[in-house]
């Protein structure tokens, strides 16, 4: 019996995985058995590294030198910046700018980036310092691009408030911080979706883990991925200026058949629970700063959004809002969602590579048959 | 029911393809219907080009303006040379130079690195800059890591002469242009293979076509995919070195349960009908030099692996000591690989952003379950 074709690969199960398991019905994820809800309120980034990598939550004299380790590794050689600083220059899209740089970073890293994949000591290694670098990469990209100089990273500060200090030139509020924090928390894994597959395709030919890496951030840079938290914040600016309300931006939208920015997810039938944790923040950060627009625009779409179409949002419909709010860059959206998903590549790429096996599937040929060659001169 | 698992993807059907088709048990591949042997006799990489990317095979009167854009976009900036440069300096792996200067092209090129996902002419137009200007990378970064300057492109040259061209500072001799054109021309696709399904991904998810290469070349370099054709020449120098016999060699590793790098594939049951193709050239090159060891390994190690295993080689296995006898570096093997099979990535990802389907499979959860939540302090 010939094979069905699973384009897509809807619902094929491709790995067995500890890492992290989406009930799509429920509107439930949990990171090695613990609800992202605990995890977003309770822990740090830093703590769901040592989760997804480790297998277990640190105890707090596991937790101090892990942070050390990351802290020292904030650093980026001079020879990167200065490649950052060109694409910078050249006005370089900063996912593009991020795949790059990262791609680079391996020619500096201790661990050689031919031999050894596959050994998950080097391969933690190096994603610990990948991890670490983002960051850094990303701060100095947005400064230079804005003809600012790149501010060194600081090791006394969180790797969420040492990004926003490097961002900004200033220490962040502990409450912005805060906020943050939870953000790179609740984007870190997220089963096998498109860039952790892309990661772990490559890590499959025993490929080493900045090819991954680089695999994953060239895919998260699509708009049916990463992208689409971007395309969201553009599309509330959209109904901010031409005095729309948001309702009627969701219903022409809707009526001329575009696709929403933000709704619908493959794997979740109800609310995606990182939407909800985000829109409490992004309500909260409205609250804050006495300017409730961009919160209470989102929430007419969602709720039109869900009597008319009974579909849900996910979690780049309430990034948008809460990153604005903070003040970041539109186009640094999916750059901060990739230094947040980097965790998750490195896990699969672990748990992968543990048991490896090389991911190679088929196409169902449906092109001519036996076409008989003519040379070029009497074509 | 539940799903069943699919590690590696082995047989799973994940799109409609009319580029390559491989029969394993005739040892048969046609691009586009036609056979490799015809094209590898008869035709140009630059016609195979345009075979895979047009669907056609091109009159004189397509194929001249095709080759005269192609070679028009050979030059690289200075600002990419510039990193080059750099990896050089860093010892970097070849392959990964090579992942790092092409994701860095796209700040230079005219089309958009932003929009136009899955518009087929932009796409072509960048396929066709990055696969030019491929050659150029890799023969700087060879020149450069050897303490010698790069060389300029020439337009006057084929896509294969060219590149010799640039790596030697001399034109190459016809027979030679012509053995590395064929190379060029039976490595350019070869089905959803690792590499091609890397780019796959990263294209479903709408990204950029130098986001999809950049992904592809960091799959290739793996072990497992096109790392094998230098671990096929390095075996074959240690026989040289250990004055074992081939046979001796082959037995040994067979019995320590080493793998035998170049043999074996998951689509063929018998002999890859590349290998044919270039363990002719092989032979051809070792009678044109008198020099006809390598070739006299290899053909020894076949046959004892026919006879003990009945395992056949794969493209990997000839074209090792095909370039160790046109004097090309051995750690150029996989980047020259990737020269060739980017013509396939670029054609698949053609193909499968006209009818787009994000790639999304799904893990089987193994992890725990329902995890409790401990703060830090009490952990």
């Amino acid at each position: 019996m010939p094979e069905e074709l699973r384009k897509g690969l809807e619902g094929v199960l491709v790995a067995e995985s500890s890492l992290s398991d989406i009930d799509g019905s429920a509107g439930r994820l949990v990171y090695r058995g613990y609800a992202i809800e605990d995890l977003a309120r309770n822990t740090s980034f830093e703590e769901v590294l040592y989760l997804l990598w480790e297998g277990h939550l640190p105890t707090e004299s596991e937790l101090e030198p892990f942070e050390a380790k990351m802290a020292e590794e904030r650093a980026v050689r001079e020879e990167v910046l200065s490649t950052v600083r060109e694409l910078a220059a050249a006005e370089e899209n900063p996912m593009a700018a991020l795949r790059t740089a990262v791609s680079m970073l391996s020619a500096y890293d201790p661990d050689d980036s031919t031999g050894e994949a596959g050994d998950g000591e080097i391969t933690q290694r190096k994603g610990r310092r990948i991890t670490a670098k983002m960051p850094t990469i990303v701060a100095a990209y947005k400064r230079l691009r804005d003809g600012d100089e790149p501010i060194e990273p600081r090791t006394d500060l969180s790797h969420a408030a040492n990004f926003l200090y490097m961002l900004n030139g200033e220490e962040p509020e502990d409450t912005i911080a805060d906020v943050f924090d939870m953000a790179l928390v609740v984007h870190a894994d997220h089963g096998i979706n498109a860039s952790t597959f892309a990661a772990m395709v490559t890590a499959s030919t025993l490929s080493d883990l900045h090819s991954s890496v680089t695999s994953a951030i060239g895919a998260l840079k699509g708009d049916l991925h990463g992208g689409a938290n971007q395309n969201v914040m553009r599309t509330l600016l959209e109904i901010d200026e031409h005095d729309l309300t948001a309702v009627e931006w969701a219903r022409e939208a809707l009526e001329s058949g575009e696709r929403i920015p933000g709704f619908g997810h493959r794997v979740y039938d109800v609310k995606d629970p990182r939407a909800k944790i985000l829109g409490a923040k992004s309500k909260a950060l409205g609250k804050a700063a006495d300017e409730f627009k961009w919160y209470s625009y989102s929430r007419a779409i969602e709720e039109f959004m869900a009597k008319e179409t009974g579909i849900a949002p996910n979690v780049d419909f309430y990034s948008a809002s809460m990153y604005y709010q903070m003040g970041i860059p539109i186009d640094l959206y999916t750059p901060i969602f990739a230094m947040s998903r980097v965790g998750g590549w490195v896990a699969h790429v672990l748990e992968y590579q543990e048991d490896n096996r090389l991911i190679r599937p088929r196409a169902r040929y449906v092109g001519p048959e036996d076409r008989e060659f003519v040379r070029i001169d009497q074509r």
